[in-house]
């Protein structure tokens, strides 16, 4: 015996989320039938307002809900520096270190020439053209350490370079907690290139 | 640095689904974030749909998109036998076994006086007019073998037994493909009580 239509494509809809299979989106959609009304008009009223008044940021273009984002409209952080994420999430991982005190630019996305993705599918025009336009003395490269995040991490170097701003990378080595024994032999490499003096 | 209101309040109603946590949550939000307009829509109509569109059959309290639901209305599946089930997930299931072509009714819960769920909290009013307005000749109890499932069986069966109906429980035992070492005391005390003449 199948569900119900309505039932069958709600269980559908769900199970495209990422990591939700089958069964738990069966799981969710057999609970959602049972669920108040008003959870369920609450729920798909997020779904909508998340689409509808979230918006990038047109200058570091990050998801907010204001415009400027309450980053690039925050008169106490650094508009000379700018750390260049490829996701979202990198920027919320980075502002919940809380030591940050400079902007952003998210590129939503990586260089990844195999998926067809080249510099203009991802957010790079806009890095380029506030580099160009404002006083930024200083882009940190902070796309991730896997070969598409390297690469475009190496793309923007060059990219960055002729206009006379100062380009750094986030420094590659052996995690806080971690150990010698388990790291793997590109980043004990790293980790060597980079030492310090200690003092 | 919060999430922009928007996002915050759809990881919030979507954290309160059954086994999501606020990390799930998060995760599922932010692809919800980057999906394409047409999936948000869609997976919003179908959550809509399930609550417009699902009602509970009059006949048997199944959910069902018809009036009555195709069991009820099927002509092949005998309407002299009821199986009582506890929740919908339970008609499912015994439906996905496919051996069963009686009816079915669902009680959508079971008796819980610590919860406060008694007999006019569930659907027991419905059942015991249908036993006395139809042709119903058995009731079988499949609702489940915890101690609510059994104290709502133990309840039914004497509710219904002056109706003159069979009154049936399912069988009690030890599951196909597991092994007697396993079991609890409970569980091999009514295999025994319900042992069988081997043929």
């Amino acid at each position: 015996m199948q569900y119900a239509e309505p039932i069958n494509n709600l269980i559908k809809a769900i199970s495209r989320l990422p990591g939700i299979g089958e069964k738990t989106a069966t799981r969710l959609a057999l609970y959602i039938l049972n669920a108040k009304r008003e959870y369920v008009d609450e729920l798909s009223s997020c779904l909508q307002n998340v689409k509808e008044k979230v918006a990038l940021c047109p200058v570091c273009m990050t998801f907010s809900d204001t415009d400027p984002c309450s980053i690039c409209n925050d008169a106490g952080r650094d508009p000379s520096t700018v750390c260049v994420v490829s996701d979202y999430k990198d920027m919320m991982a980075l502002e919940s270190m809380g030591g940050y005190k400079g902007r952003y630019h998210i590129l939503h996305g990586n260089l990844a020439p195999l998926k067809g993705v080249g510099p203009d599918d991802i957010r790079i025009g806009e890095l380029v053209a506030r580099v160009e336009a404002s006083g930024i003395k200083e882009v940190i490269l902070a796309t991730g350490f896997d070969a598409e995040g390297e690469a475009t991490s190496a793309y923007l170097s060059r990219l960055l370079r002729p206009y006379g701003v100062r380009v750094t990378r986030l420094a590659s080595g052996i995690p806080v907690g971690s150990f010698v024994e388990f790291m793997d032999g590109a980043t004990l490499g790293r980790a060597l290139d980079g030492r310090r003096e200690v003092l």
